[in-house]
């Protein structure tokens, strides 16, 4: 951390912090310049609250220099993390998982036929919404505890390890059975849920927030890691900005730069990121060629009715040819599936 | 609601559609023209969803021209909503209303010392956090139930309203005495607890999330609403942008804009917005310049020793010079404190 | 400057850099931490190119501790720069000046009208534009030096000072009676033309790019000034964001941390910024209100039949009324008009 | 073009409206709600100024339906654009195109290395900054004439078609041997030098500003059409978003988007839109899977002494690396290089 000082900053002032970073064992290196006095402090200063040194009157600005996150960094851990997702399908470390499936569970006759076909095609894991975040109280709110139940369903006669989305740490005993909680963009910085679901030992799957930095990600992952739990998958969606023409912006650099500061697996989710089904198939290329451990897709038998997100959706047929055309991209970048 | 269809759209296909909504009771406009085939949907649209009429394969696209709500609409409630946030104390249509207060609650002789300088300067409400969201998990996570504690005795002692953030459903049984419940902006669509805020009748105060649209807010405030309780106060607090000077963007023009198409009482949180306390000033008279019905500004003791957000609150000295000030434009905007 | 070293970074190549800089008169600090080494660099630092530092193979991050800025930069001159607009009317330092007038010179007659009301209501300038940067090639793209002779025309006659936006270097040769001459938004990088007007002896009018940075725009400041002239008044007219109910976000904050950084006079464009007639008021009052030197306006006679920008622009009657709430809040904040 | 009317319309106003739409040869649609009146206009609505019809005071809202460009529009024109840059090497329509060289142009002896290196590496065209639009006046700006006299020493030297950035209207003449003219994200709304570029019959590589939205994009290449310069091609180089991890956030979804859009050619330069060189390979592979034509590559032979933009430069290795990886990339694409 580096503090800068106002150019007429008292002395003993200086003095007198340079005391109170010693006293919590941090060590102070010091460069005096004509316009401007620096200050490098050496040591742990990750419970240093940056708010409250900003806030001394001699202080002109602070900069961190380490990143905030431990576990989830790449320097205190080297290798990738390899989570296991349930029925001996990996991701992370060359494992490569396509995680397909409806926006909502909507009827158990659904979830069956799209179950089968996106498992012929490849998929490796079933994804559906449950509890679903409805921008309008007015819309389908998801079919709850009896959506888990079809899910479940699907997993025991098809063999699909499944994802879906917690909204609230209430809900925890309702996923006993689920494989990977999904935390959802809205929920990232839910911090109350993070802590619940650190103290769990199952994979979670943690989407990017809208407006929040891949920092702030790799800051949630660490709040779920600091519980106990390891098996953080990351996942980018898109984050807002002007663009209109597509309903969020992908942020194709945050896997390179993740895959830089963490070990822990990315995947990408371009139905969210895009909002349109002919959109999804080259932003799911884009995203393998970029390093992504994984892909997850909605699927839907038949998209105009969907209860939610239709336009995003992809009919099984369109699925299919997805995988085919990814499955080359996958072998490119010498990685295998599940 | 306006559908555009695709250019060789089929007519059979087109017919299919209309008789769809006609059973919905919608009534059709139909514009044809050389390039472009237009379709007006005229009655209750709030629930057709706009994602699924956009997944039908000749529709090219979809947009609303009704706003997606209803109870927190102008249009349908013409008059200013009028809050009582307790203590004989109002906010909206004409009652301007300060709340002050640290960041965190952090012991009962700061609350008291804070309490009675705020109240002196003038603010009406006292405000502290008991449960912090804080990005990191190795960062003070507030006193919670103690906390409330002692803003209870403050409010006893000086007759200041209390305003704390609720982080989780399962914590509602702990704000009985609080007298207006805020939902953080990292909770704007955390809708099962808006859910649940929606059956209480107690006033609150809803933040615009960093990436959230004015829309969005509508929406999270129709979500309460729907429920019951009519008594929501938002406030805006900035907004993620490119520029990196302030730690968020202010986003002043919010306010007229919700003030036209709404007839909710709106606040201002400059010390959130701006990140820094020289900020705050300013900001808070060009709050009360463009419409605010309130204020909500974080004044510490002791700025450098706070337990968070110190770089962001005001002395209990500079807060009281803040209040003089603003008098002045609440004056000229021909509001009243309280 | 800071430099942040790779955690293995080699000891001969540190040494290495440290002559490098110690020929161009760069003293060295260096702190070595068990994780992180960090070395402050205390010296001119301005003409140091950050990129190429970044490229070294053993530097991890290189972060800017000074302005990169010095004729802008308050540091270096604390005193509120003044600046005079023509016809005895000032701006900066206390003096509050209005800039007001059509969108687009349409012909003699309407600049005759508008200047006379404006005039009436208070206004100290006059503007129009001559040249018209318009989105398409389809759209009305201005009078250019007839629109110019127009402007003159209104000033001779009514004595307001004239401020039009230059699109090209090759017309400086018409600017010669312009009072001042105005770089839009799109051209705030078009840095050939701020150094042909830095040789000029004539206050520019800077306007903020819509997706520049405080620190970007005044650079662009300094690229006027570093050519010897000192006469730059900066104008924040509204960034780009996610939000879309505006047209563009007026970033209020702006104000205040540009008057803090820099010495010279900030006007707002709430015409602009806002993309709507109604929304000018409140945007301008809180212009005042947050410390602006000035506004400028969008007004015409008849905006149903403008040739540009009509949503935006008031009317006569609504500019006269907006007038007399200003002046209020000049009042209010110590300034006088002019 | 729909026209939304406020709730209370006065019916002779609309009626006065429709007499002046049917004189300009606009067909009328008219739908009649209980809550809204909305009017469908067909025809050549692309001279029609929104922002007028805005501020009739009976209309609520407008909303565009037509894309406003037609030159840029798919369709109008289906097949994809194949644009000739030189040498017999094309771009668009399955050929595929590799620009690479230094940021600057700095001296005969930097050049002839790096060309005679990035052409047996397999890149196409050559690239370097003769003009260079630095945010800093003291930084270097170029060599000017004598920077464009060794790009074409060496075209003639390898074979390598010349792209190179035009900064002023006044330079045109200075640009008869280049073979593609760059438009700097700066520019891309420096109406007067589009227009000009227009009127030759060269193509012109125009970037998208960094707050500029796609539409936006393909109006500038409009205005550049519209003049009779059909050779266009676009570039995607990072837009500006709140993510500081990046110097810019590559918006993928552009390529794919554009593509469906217009039928111009789109290059990827992902050297400008993250800033630091490791992040080149993987952003590139990216662009290819998404359907890019091309890419553009910075290419120094010595990053740390470069005067510009070190960081984000390959060195020739890496470059020669990173064409044997994107090859395998174009082919899966079924693309063929030049």
């Amino acid at each position: 951390m580096i503090i800068i000082f106002k150019k007429d900053a008292d002395q003993n002032e200086i003095q007198r912090l340079i005391e109170d970073f010693k006293k919590k064992d941090i060590k102070i290196h010091f460069s005096q310049g004509e316009n401007t006095t620096i200050m490098g402090l050496v040591g742990d200063t990750t419970a240093l609250d940056i708010n409250s040194i900003k806030a001394i009157p001699i202080v002109e600005d602070v900069r961190r220099v380490q990143e905030p996150y431990k576990k989830a960094n790449r320097k205190f851990h080297e290798m990738d993390t390899v989570i296991d997702v349930g029925s001996g399908f990996r991701i992370g470390g060359g494992h490569f998982c396509v995680i397909a499936g409806p926006c909502s569970v909507e009827n158990m006759e659904q979830m069956d036929i799209i179950t089968s076909l996106i498992k012929k095609s490849g998929a490796q894991c079933l994804r559906g919404g449950a509890y679903k975040p409805r921008t309008s109280p007015y819309a389908f709110q998801g079919l709850m505890e009896q959506g888990i139940d079809y899910l479940i369903d699907c997993k025991n006669k098809y063999g699909t390890p499944v994802v879906t989305e917690i909204m609230d740490v209430s809900d925890i005993k309702y996923f006993d059975d689920v494989d990977v909680i999904q935390v959802g963009a809205r929920n990232m910085q839910n911090f109350r849920l993070l802590k619940e679901l650190g103290l769990l030992k199952k994979p979670i799957l943690l989407k990017r927030g809208l407006a929040n930095t891949i920092e702030e990600l790799l800051m949630s992952a660490e709040y779920i890691m600091a519980g106990g739990n390891d098996q953080v998958i990351l996942c980018e969606r898109g984050i807002r900005t002007f663009e209109t023409m597509t309903r969020n912006t992908l942020d194709i650099s945050a896997i390179p730069v993740i895959k830089k500061q963490s070990h822990l697996p990315v995947v990408v989710d371009p139905s969210h990121a895009s909002g349109a089904a002919w959109l999804v198939q080259p932003l799911a290329k884009a995203a393998v060629a970029a390093g992504a451990d994984g892909l997850m897709i909605e699927v839907h038998n038949d998209p105009p009715h969907a209860l939610s997100d239709g336009a995003q959706s992809l009919t099984p047929e369109n699925f299919d040819s997805l995988m085919a055309e990814i499955k080359k991209y996958v072998d490119l970048e010498g990685k295998t599936f599940g």
